[in-house]
């Protein structure tokens, strides 16, 4: 039989399948493998065919837009979002639009075009959330903005337009629906409970331990109880605080030391899967400070979304959490 | 420049992306080819391959479960959900869960395996709309089941499993997300105005013209203002109705001829595109008669959802609507 489950934070039911219940065998993998590209605009020597880079790290007195880095952000070169202009917000009859106003930034996380999330060393890792935390913190000075996304998508097959592993990042004049329903139910958690719903979260997971995948110090990653895709994991700080960007150094390594483990043992277990990475931190203006809590959702690609998703909003997971955990647990890199 | 143009009903925001312009011949385009397939279970003459019958049409005397049909509907063999057992609603610490109770149709829409819904004679598709209208009634009996989902997937990019031409039928024990939102936003609307808010939009594209693709006495079929995909494609029934199994057959007539007529205009522009189709309409037990109004969803499958997507919910769209109604308006067929 299977289970209806409810994801205790936006209330959004997910089918956990028993029955067409799939084993990683099962799925349709399509490893991600990294060629060559002599063209790739993201490579160490193509400076030129990026637009001015915003930042770079790891420049021992090389000139912007010239080699000698270890990380460099660059706008998008087609980006969905641009800065200039205004938002020039309008109806039209009973509708409602403004101008596609935005940043689009690119974080290439390393020169080489071989490495991955996985492959680079930790330092590297932790280089490039520290680069997304200083850009978010440089875009939240324009007033224009609402909330600042961060993602990847890792492998042609999860939205990837360029191999060269990258970071994308968005800030938007908007709170988006996904961002804005975990927000507004976490809201309500807390005015009912006086506690943040996600540590209360933690709290039970650590404690029942069917759904934890790997703990550290400062970082927990679990199976959600109520996951709308098979092996989705989650990476929850065990600290609570409610913006990615106000979280220190010392825990951002934690959290790609974390982050590499787990990719790594992902790359094992789901045979170098297509994914996409997103950190969920608080929209910007708002004072949830003790209601929301910032995380990464990581979302292996394994399944097709069809039109029983789209019509409903009711996904249907062929694994169950409990036995993604613990395939990923036993994984060992 | 890009517009964030807002869904009027359910607050959606989606990006139409000017810059990222996409015309036909700029999707990756997977035409559905369909095949002859001798182990078919849809066909007829294997009768044996499905569960018993629930419902057929055509019949001349022959026994259920046999060849000389127009039309079956079966329970789906890998049900998502089942008729069978109890509810049993029962909380696991925070979080909340109930068995998968359900019901999971098949509606074969004909017993030949080489027509889709743009080949088949006008008569058929209302004999499919009919069948969905009929096996609504019945379900809605159970008062376990809180709203029913009717969904297309056409061609195996969209989802469909089985490529003989096929509707699913969901009757669920909750109101999904995608549906609640829906009736939420016209409920707000209604709550406002006084007025159906599909019926505002209806008078709104009439008289704009340039979202419109067809109409007839009955339907409308426009581009929507704030659409999700590349030529999604909504047909809105012009009287005010909360319910789709309250049409009368007149209307599932005109409907069907609507949808004949689009589908065949969108395999000639997109080349034979997979799709997703779904009929929307209100949940079962509430009373939304006056703020409600059921309408046909498709959406041709042109492009990738990835991360940026799931983490915001903010959908990008590479093509305006007004682009797309005039390609679809003038496609003749």
């Amino acid at each position: 039989m299977s289970e209806l489950r409810k994801d205790s934070v936006t209330g959004r039911w997910v089918i956990v399948s028993t029955e067409r219940r799939k084993r990683r065998s099962d799925f349709h993998l399509e490893p991600v493998r990294v060629t060559s590209d002599s063209s790739c605009p993201f490579c160490e020597g193509h400076e030129q065919m990026t637009a001015r880079e915003l930042l770079a790290f790891g420049r021992q007195g090389s000139a912007p837009d010239t080699p000698g880095w270890s990380l460099r952000v660059v706008p998008n070169q087609v980006p969905v979002l641009r800065v200039e202009g205004t938002l020039d917000r309008q109806g039209e009859g009973l509708f409602d639009k403004m101008n596609g106003i935005g940043a689009h930034e690119v974080i290439i996380e390393s020169p080489r075009h071989e490495e991955t999330l996985a492959t680079l060393p930790e330092d590297a890792v932790e280089q490039a959330l520290w680069a997304c935390r200083e850009r978010v913190h440089d875009l939240k000075r324009d007033q224009r903005f609402r909330s600042i996304v961060i993602f990847k998508n890792h492998g042609a097959a999860a939205g990837a337009a360029v191999e060269h592993s990258h970071l994308q990042l968005l800030a938007l004049p908007i709170v988006p629906r996904e961002v804005r329903d975990e927000v507004e139910g976490a809201r309500a958690h807390y005015e009912i409970k006086e506690r943040c719903a996600f540590c209360d979260i933690l709290r039970q997971e650590i404690t029942d331990g069917r759904r934890v995948i790997a703990e550290s110090a400062d970082m927990v990653a679990v199976s959600p109880y109520a996951p709308r895709f098979p092996f989705e994991t989650w990476i929850l700080p065990r600290r609570h605080e409610a913006r990615f960007e106000d979280t220190p150094r010392q825990e951002l390594a934690s959290l790609a030391r974390m982050l590499g483990d787990l990719l790594r043992r992902m790359d094992k277990a789901l045979e170098m899967p297509p994914y996409n990475l997103l950190i969920h931190s608080a929209p910007i203006k708002e004072a949830l400070g003790e209601s929301y809590h910032w995380h990464v959702e990581i979302i292996p690609k394994l399944t097709k979304v069809a039109g029983f998703e789209w019509a409903t909003g009711l996904y249907l997971n062929p694994t169950t959490p409990e036995e993604a955990a613990e395939v990923l647990r036993e994984t060992r890199v």
